[in-house]
C-alpha cells in the first residue's frame, strides 16, 4: 500500500477483509463455489445448504470437513441420501460468489423458490426493538471495523437485544451464516428480529423467509422486488434503519406499540 | 409504506430501486438469470456477454431482443457461432443475481479466469484525476439519488472528467454497464480512470482486467483477493475515494504526478 500525492492511507483501516473461495461439496459431487471471508465457514455451509433448500435441518448433515488447498477452502458435506436425490433431482448446478445469494439459476421459471409463508402475528413486534437492535448491531461488528469492508446479519431478541452476529464480505453470506448458527444450536427464529448492515434485496427476503425469519431490517434500502417478496411471504421488511428511524415496506400491521417510545 | 411509532418515512428516498429477473439467452438457449435494474439492458447483455469471455468484441452480437414476460425480462442475443460452441464446450451454467458477478462456477478451478494483463505505464495516471474522478461520480447517479438502492460504475477521462455512468442495484450489473456501452459504442478503455461506488471484490477486478480497464477505483473498501488479482493483472486499485482522499492498493508505480495538488 502507499500513497502519492493529496493521497492518504487510513490507517485505522489497514487491514482488509478476506475473500477466499470456497467450494461446496456435497458427498462427493462440487456444487457450488461461493467467495467469502473464511471465518464461521460451519455456518456458511449449513445456512447455504438450509436456505438453497438443500437440507431440511441440521440433522440432514452428517459431516462436514474443510479441506486448505492453493486455490481456496473446500468444505466437503456428508449428507442425508434423502437429500442428495433431492439435489441431483433438481440438477441445478448453484453456485453463488461474494454478495450472491442462490445461483446457478438458468431460466426465469427457477428465480423464486416455492416457500410458505412465515408465520407472524399482528401487533406482534415493537418498533422500539427494531430500532434498538440496529443500532446494537452497528457496535457488534469487529470484522467492519477493522475493514470497513464486510456485512454483517445479526438476530435480536423480540425486545431489540442482539444476541448473534456473523460477518462476512457478502451480505448473502453473512446471513447464511447466521441462520447456519441458529439452525446448528436449535434457536428459535419465530420471534425475534434479523438485522442486516446492507441493503436488502430479494434473495434476503427469501433467505429470511427459508428461514422463518418474521422480521428483517436492512439498515439501507430495499428493491421493489423484496418488497414484493416480503409482502408475499409474510415478512415484515423495514428498510433506512438509521438514527432512531426505519421505514416499513411490508406488513405494518405485524407492527405493535408495546414499550415504544412516544 | 407506512411508519409506526418512532419510524418515519424518508420522503425523499420514497422511489424504489427496481430488481427484475432478467434472463439472458444465446441462440436460444438459456444461460443465465440476472437481479437487475431494467435500464441500459442492452449495454448489460453487452457487457456481461464481454466479461464472461463469452464474445470477443461488440461485433460478435448478431442480434438482441428484449422480451417482457410475467416472471420478468428475457434477452434474446444472437452470437456468432464461434462464440456459441466456445460456450457449449465449457459447459458452464452461467448464472448471476444481485452483486453477483461471474457465477455459476462448481470448483475451484474455474473461480480464476485466464486474463492477460492489462496494459498500463509507470506515472501514467494522475492521482489529481482519480480524486476528481470519484467526486463526480458522487453527482452522476440519478437512480441512487431516488432510491438509495443502486451501485454505479464510470468512465473518466485520465483527467478525471466521467464521461459515462451506469447504475445497478448490482454493482457487477453497473460495471459490465459500463463496460458494455463503450464496448458498443467502441470508446477506448485502454487511458483512463474506471471508478466504482461500491466495494472493491474479486470479480469486479477480474471485469475491469477483461475489458482492458488500467485503473480501478473504488469508493469503498478492497478485499485481500480483489487485492492480489489487482497486482497479478496490472490494475491499479485504489480504495476509499473518499474526501479528496483515496488508499492504492496495487501497482502504485503508475502514479504519475502531473497536476497533482501540492
Amino acid at each position: 500500500m502507499r500513497a502519492g500525492r493529496n493521497v492518504a492511507d487510513r490507517a485505522e483501516l489497514d487491514e482488509l477483509a478476506q475473500e477466499v473461495p470456497v467450494a461446496l461439496e456435497y458427498n462427493g459431487i462440487s456444487h457450488a463455489t461461493l467467495l467469502a471471508t473464511p471465518v464461521d465457514l460451519e455456518d456458511l455451509a449449513y445456512g447455504f445448504s438450509f436456505t438453497e433448500g438443500i437440507i431440511r435441518g441440521a440433522s440432514d448433515v452428517y459431516d462436514l470437513d474443510i479441506v486448505e488447498t492453493e486455490q481456496g477452502l473446500i468444505i466437503q458435506a456428508t449428507i442425508a441420501s434423502a437429500c442428495l436425490n433431492e439435489l441431483k433431482l433438481r440438477r441445478r448446478s448453484l453456485a453463488g460468489r461474494t454478495g450472491c445469494g442462490l445461483c446457478g439459476i438458468e431460466s426465469l421459471d427457477e428465480v423464486r423458490r416455492a416457500l410458505p409463508p412465515v408465520a407472524s402475528r399482528a401487533g406482534g413486534h415493537d418498533p422500539a426493538a427494531i430500532v434498538k437492535a440496529a443500532e446494537q448491531l452497528r457496535a457488534l461488528q469487529p470484522l467492519h471495523l477493522l475493514t470497513g469492508a464486510t456485512h454483517a446479519a445479526g438476530w435480536a431478541t423480540s425486545a431489540g437485544d442482539i444476541l448473534h452476529v456473523r460477518e462476512d464480505v457478502g451480505r448473502h453470506n453473512a446471513l447464511d451464516k447466521l441462520i447456519g448458527h441458529m439452525l446448528r444450536h436449535s434457536h428459535d427464529t419465530a420471534d425475534g428480529i434479523t438485522v442486516i448492515s446492507s441493503r436488502a434485496s430479494f434473495e434476503m427476503v427469501q433467505k429470511a423467509a427459508a428461514a422463518h425469519m418474521p422480521v428483517l431490517v436492512a439498515v439501507s434500502a430495499p428493491t421493489t422486488y423484496a418488497v414484493a417478496m416480503a409482502e408475499e411471504l409474510n415478512v415484515l421488511l423495514a428498510g433506512f434503519a438509521r438514527e432512531n428511524l426505519f421505514t416499513v415496506y411490508s406488513h405494518p400491521e405485524y407492527l405493535g406499540n408495546k414499550g415504544a417510545q412516544p
